[in-house]
């Protein structure tokens, strides 16, 4: 329901909601979304067979996106019919879904691998029997753009009702190929967030709702201003998380580490982005890291109030690129540090960690204490959590209870992969008033590393040498 | 190194192994590689200044990837030049780099954006110059496949050195927008691993490949069936993961949950597999789902020794389906628990959990203990860790110690996003002789999750109804 609303919302003219004869959760979802008034046309999908069609009307959507397979391996193999045998079953069912008043949209599946002649027979029978559109399917995704236009070219040529284009993107060019087709005369593109969907997944709506605004200046009645924070919605909703460097929508998408990109950008963002990153909803982030130009990172060190001269610059340049070159990701607390020692400031942190002991298990509440030092002086905190780490991490915020400008807006932890003794790596975003930065800890153990993040992190914030800083006000 | 050995390995022609001017730690990085004797021309990164160049050549590598800007936006807001200047740069640092030996790969940055007759100036002066291959750059991804052959068709018949191509995904057109380049004249494509880069990245190596040998019939010399450990070498090296839907290499593209798709696919895997598995060196998963057909689960249920009659079968595929509707992955361990509650097995599992208790901290070596119900015996076992999660799932094992032909193959949390309290989901991959199943646990408190994956993949190894049942042993 909520991803369809957001759909809605975005300005997605059909939305697909689901297979209602999949099961019965499914189908009360498709009523759901069928129930909701919402301006989309409202689709359910289903096969050339009564029981399905059945299904799509017992949800309420109003069109059937009908799938009958029509190359010679499908038919084969997986029906075990005849070709003769799926034109009557189009011819049937058609019939039979608009006669029960349902609008059809004819999927040919695995279209691209079937013969053309046949295909177009298929389709023709199914104009005959009243279909709405027609939409042939890359089942798996073995066009090419250039074969896709002379495809769709050659299609809609023939095909009196407007047709469709399905791709999957095995070779990583459903995007390209969908493109192609709307300008061979395709009226309408299938598409999913986050290019979700069997294999490798479907065309990415994000990539071509962007293409077709930006590379072909195409008017759409799509609100792009919406597309990041749906990927999150679908994300969070679906567990499955896009890799940093996905076109339009990934965690790097509008960020700039290397040093001739920022040093660009810094000037005039044009230079290095194809995207305005407020376009999609989402921001620019300049990344501190070893292929980082002087400007991004004397830009960051304003930030904390910081103005070395040009040969302690030079030195903090250095070592910023140095720790790049072990491999590290940057924060912003790696920076700090770095400066601080080549400034010969700090020394002492205003936090640092003394002591943290948790317990827990089954039978046991997740439960920890931590010791401090915030200034020089020690503070005390416990606390009990959903597991370990939130516990000593609720330790940690009590201990320093009075304290408590700082609030702990994301934590994330990379996707762990190989043993229980594998390196955890985790980053939290903290902010404080109107700004936010990223710190990082990474161990072994996952509470170590979320307690190094953490007061990593609030030790940057606390950390203004333009005068109100906590950590002067100690010296 | 391992990465640029392994790419040797692949059969790459050129490694471009960094940017040798960045820093001291990079230029050591391209050393070592120039120096290790691979078959392939080892490249470095230079901008097109003497300082670079001096750089690329203490690098050792043969190679330069020589960086010069031709759009006005780059000319002027960057390098704060006129497009004289930069010509004249361009005849003066190809005719330097020559002069010292270095064998020139001219990248004209933003080439795209820039003059189409000025491009052909800077290239024709490179020419002049003694370069040896030019390569104009589709710095922020705004081609398009069809104007890409078009562009390159254009150029490779004025420019008389060999042409490459470099595109970057912004809008997920990178490898459609490379292969059109190839068709057009292009003789050498830029491309990474993962599509790592900038941004969204650059065309996806693996996806180039695959595209060219499959979708073109083009017999390259790149050893396929190295691409997914290559593509895992340089997920874990870079901390990069890639999505599961990534086209190729992520963990799905070889996947088949949908009923449709895996009917197809266990009578003939053509019907939805593009690429067969074994090509890219990947293996084949019928994941169990919601969306699965009947045959999926049988043959599921099967290895399991489970033969349930029809109408057992049924209720089994019902709850199999109500359990996805409620948004749940299904793991082969929720598809026994679910058959042995339909036929009246089972009942008691081989391994239940009594007891857990961890402690740990920053002074506190992790330590855990377990008391497992072992058929119905109480055992014990403890152990140390490198935290609580390792700790926990040692006092497990240490527990069966005696019963071990059980093997923890792959411990797998999927990324965490939100807060310290947010849901963890650990997979497990267990293995007894040849076979490997999967389990998750899912918990706000990672250890609980995780031994909760672990002893349910244990249960289903250890069940066998085809009679060496470890749980029948105990009726």
């Amino acid at each position: 329901m909520r991803i369809a609303q957001r759909l809605d919302e975005l300005g997605i003219d059909v939305i697909e909601a689901g297979f209602a004869a999949v099961s019965d959760g499914e189908l009360e979802a498709v009523k759901l979304i069928a129930n909701q008034g919402l301006r989309a046309e409202v689709s359910s999908a289903g096969r050339g067979i009564h029981g399905d069609i059945d299904a799509v009307l017992k949800s309420g959507a109003t069109t059937m996106s009908m799938i009958i397979p029509t190359s010679d391996l499908h038919i084969d193999c997986k029906l075990h019919k005849t070709r003769d045998q799926v034109l009557k079953a189009t011819e049937d069912c058609v019939s039979y879904a608009k006669a029960h008043g349902l609008k059809v949209d004819l999927l040919a599946e695995d279209a691209t691998r079937s013969d053309f002649d046949y295909l177009v027979k298929v389709f023709q029978v199914a104009v005959d029997s009243g279909v709405d559109r027609v939409t042939p399917c890359d089942t798996v995704g073995i066009l090419t753009p250039d074969r896709s236009f002379e495809y769709f070219n050659k299609l809609t040529a023939i095909i009196k009702v407007p047709v469709g284009v399905h791709c999957h993107n095995d070779f990583g060019m459903a995007v390209a190929n969908t493109v192609a087709a709307l300008g061979a005369g395709a009226q309408e593109a299938h598409a999913t967030v986050n290019g979700l969907g069997e294999r490798a997944g479907n065309a990415a709506l994000e990539e071509i709702v962007l293409s077709l605004r930006s590379l072909y200046k195409l008017n759409l009645n799509v609100k792009t201003e919406l597309l990041y924070t749906t990927s999150q919605l679908v994300s969070r909703l679906t567990g499955i998380h896009m890799q940093p460097n996905k076109a339009v929508v990934g965690e790097n998408a509008f960020t700039h580490e290397s040093g001739i990109h920022t040093q660009g950008v810094l000037v005039n963002p044009l230079t290095y982005e194809p995207i305005a990153p407020e376009l999609v909803g989402c921001i620019r982030r300049i990344a501190p890291g070893k292929h980082s130009g002087t400007n991004a990172i004397k830009s960051d060190l304003l930030k904390m109030g910081l103005k070395p001269n040009d040969e302690q610059f030079r030195e903090i340049f250095q070592r910023v690129k140095e720790l790049g070159d072990k491999g590290k990701t940057i924060m912003d607390a790696d920076v700090l540090a770095i400066a601080e020692t080549v400034l010969g400031l700090g020394g002492a942190k205003p936090i640092e960690l003394e002591e943290v002991t948790y317990v827990g298990g089954n039978k046991v509440t997740a439960t920890a204490s931590a010791k401090l030092k915030l200034h020089n002086k020690y503070v005390w905190g416990s606390a009990i959590g959903v597991g370990p780490v939130d516990a000593a991490i609720n330790a940690v915020k009590a201990a320093l209870a009075e304290n408590e400008q700082i609030t702990l807006e994301q934590y994330n932890v990379k996707a762990i992969t190989g043993g229980t003794d594998a390196m955890v790596e985790v980053v939290v975003h903290l902010r404080k008033g109107n700004r936010t930065i990223t710190a990082m800890g990474v161990r072994e153990d996952i509470v170590k590393a979320s307690i190094e993040a953490v007061i990593s992190g609030m030790n940057v914030l606390k950390t203004d040498y333009n005068g109100n800083n906590d950590n002067n006000k100690q010296k």
